[in-house]
């Protein structure tokens, strides 16, 4: 066999249950890959070679004997360095939690062991998640690796990065305004920002606990729906995750879309877009429209500015979150995420009126996702942009990168619906292009159904950067 | 037949569908006690008398035509006046919402009109929802049938001193501190708070949106199930509700205890309580043993204190409803709720320290309920207490009435698990005691269970007060 790293999830999985490919030659390509690229991409702030050589020589030795734990008994990934992860430092990015190493697993880390994968390290995070870029002053930015130059996205852009070079064979990252999707988009993956209590959060640093969402990044959405699988369901240790069925999300994928109504929220998600962007969601709807969806214009039903309210909830519960440290320990920070964790609140009165404003978002996109099954949107308003701008332009508009890149994405947090993001084209300049579909709370297997669709009837996940 | 509002509704419901009770007969029944009985109680602050016959005469016909909804067909019910009714008036028990007539019902009163329910009219609450007594100061106090000195509870009084007088065959009450489980007990009858996010409460007027929970108040355990099983269920019109499948209740009711781990938190709900209240419990704790059940000692698992910060959340939200009118006609507010909504408040980051901690007790009560099945406690620190006293004694100690009555009911907000209370004993001065059980999120069927084994096993729910 070639190089094993080029495998998917699903390709990968089918070998070792057959005994063709052993975890220990999966883990080991892996490795020397991480070794000769990851210098250059930094997309592991923590390589954890020792552990998945451990993890890679019991699962091989469990196939000797006949245990075969599933889809992801072998198989390399990488968490996000938010997920604790025993005895291996979890920062976050950070100074302040630099040498931090905890006791236990994140609920999501242990779940994934169990499953049988093979731990490979934890990816880079902008500091403490609170930015697109994941250019990290404490842990060095992570570069795209289909144009050096460029960011890979944020927050989870280690995650994003390590998919798209083969770094790893699936990832975790974590979602609170699109975290997950960005990095999607710009490197040319999927992340699945899952239902909001989907997925345990415990044991992953927080940003903001009422939209922080865990997830996965992965090649293709058939691999989104086998890490989703072994991550998703109830778990008393996050107030948010309720007891509702996992279905099999693999089984899910074959249905077509043909009947599907997907709604496009044009006021919302397409006033301003890199031309090249809305070119390539325009020619992805008529794919959907070409596979027998039905694809209709619809408005989401709330102000876009009631969004910026959701930001204020965001930034409330990081203040909270940081409060301590950042009075013991400022110069810890980088300038950016104090002036950030700086900006002022309103009254608690206010603050409980912005969590209400959250939750009339929410009722609006659930409303109108019972008038559509889905609803598709680009992920971000443009390509990858370069490492250390903070303008960035939209359509000859000069945008922060966090408007130009999380604006698209936050109302899906704040509705705590499942939204995926997947490659839907590339820019002229060679760089991947985004877009996400939505669907009703707990209703990822739709998502999912449609995504693979889309995927069956495009090439664009089976380009690779030159790398 | 006898006066047939003598009727659970499950008996009703078996007579009406055989044919041997017309639902026109069961309204003219309620409707003549309501009449009788009403000006000494005041459980209702509107009869709708003209809409009940109206929905009588429309169950009978559709009875004569072979048509039968299901076990609430042609029953009598009561809301409170927090649930908007379409071209009926809805104020909340308020002077600022007087002369209010929704358009609209809400989605609790439109599900419970699909099922054939007869709307006789709107019950009491506390102004606003905010208080325990539902002595209120525009819609007068409603009095308890046991003894017609005393408060019914709050602030879903109205619903429960109904259903005892027999001026309901089955209500709704709101609780968002326990302002179901608390008239539940203080009358005698079944009160249940469901999950959060198990019945929508979209149309209802908010106390706090984080703890707000719709559910019924009965006169047994079997009647609360049915009336559940109408209004439980997904409704994107609320952002809590979730698409978890419901259950058949009623048929969890037989199960019997045998076998279930009940746990029973001392040092959070055992502390101060009145003798009698304590010695009621533990012999309800004896007779669970007597079924099968396991008791055991359990810790909650929190500070008691952190119970107050979840007050500062349900108050910031309730000063944020409330601004504008609070502003602008002050004086149509009591002193009392004045004051109330002028508790000082932290600041934004205080309040979202106090959210979180209030999922810091959602995720200890989870875990708790993770070792044991279901949990076990009074429901209030007493007795009914007289009406206009605003300090009440328990054991020697006065106490605020919210304390004594709200203390041990907003930890199961918080947690957002179900809990219901039913009937455990009386003082010697013929006062009902109530207990709660409650289980884990969207294991309503255990709690029913649990509960319908020890209602079968006692008597207390077939006494009736001599009214």
């Amino acid at each position: 066999m070639s190089d094993p790293a080029i495998l998917t999830i699903a390709e990968a999985a089918r070998a070792i249950e057959r005994r063709e490919l052993s975890p220990v030659d999966l883990c080991e390509a892996y490795l020397a890959r991480v070794e000769r690229l990851n210098p250059a991409l930094n997309a592991y702030v923590t390589v954890t070679a020792s552990r998945a050589r451990e993890d890679a020589a019991r699962a091989a030795a469990e196939i000797v004997h006949g245990g075969y734990r599933g889809p992801l008994h072998g198989i390399p990934i990488g968490l996000k360095d938010l997920y604790d992860t025993a005895g291996i430092e979890t920062a976050g990015g950070s100074k302040v939690l630099r040498g931090r190493v905890p006791a236990a697993d994140s609920t999501c880390a242990r779940r994934l062991r169990d499953a049988g994968t093979v731990l490979l390290g934890k990816t880079n995070t902008h500091e403490f998640a609170w930015g697109t870029t994941t250019n990290n002053p404490h842990t060095g930015a992570t570069h795209n690796a289909w144009s050096l130059d460029r960011i890979p996205g944020g927050s989870s852009g280690g995650s994003g990065a390590a998919i798209v070079a083969r770094l790893a064979a699936g990832t975790l990252g974590t979602d609170t305004g699109g975290s997950i999707r960005i990095p999607a988009a710009l490197n040319g993956c999927v992340g699945f920002k899952p239902t909001f209590g989907r997925v345990s959060k415990a044991g992953v640093l927080p940003m903001s606990w009422q939209f922080d969402h865990p997830g996965p990044i992965c090649r293709t959405v058939e691999d989104a729906a086998i890490v989703l699988q072994a991550i998703a369901g109830y778990d008393p240790a996050d107030f948010a995750t309720v007891p509702v069925p996992v279905p099999d999300y693999r089984a899910a994928l074959h249905g077509g879309v043909r009947g599907l109504r997907i709604g496009v929220p044009r006021d919302q998600f397409f006033g301003l877009l890199d031309p090249e962007v809305r070119v390539a969601v325009e020619e992805a709807l008529d794919v959907f429209r070409a596979l027998g969806a039905e694809v209709l214009d619809v408005d989401a039903g709330y102000d876009r500015m009631t969004v910026l309210q959701a930001w204020t909830v965001c930034n409330a519960e990081g203040q909270a979150y940081h409060a301590e440290w950042l009075a013991k320990q400022p110069d810890d920070y980088s300038p950016e995420l104090r002036e950030v964790l700086s900006t002022p609140l309103p009254d608690a009165v206010g603050l409980a009126n912005a969590y209400r404003a959250s939750y009339d978002i929410k009722e609006a996109v659930r409303g109108l996702l019972e008038r559509v099954d889905l609803l598709l949107a680009p992920t971000t308003m443009r390509p990858a942009s370069k490492i250390g701008e903070e303008q960035v332009e939209v359509d000859g508009v000069q945008l922060t990168t966090g408007a130009a890149f999380a604006s698209l994405t936050m109302p899906f947090n704040i509705a705590g619906v499942p939204a995926l993001s997947l490659p839907c084209g590339f820019s002229a300049e060679g760089l991947p292009i985004g877009m996400q579909i939505a669907g009703r709370p707990f209703e990822e297997p739709t998502v999912l159904r449609a995504a693979h669709a889309y995927e069956t009837a495009t090439d664009w996940h089976r380009r690779h950067p030159e790398i």
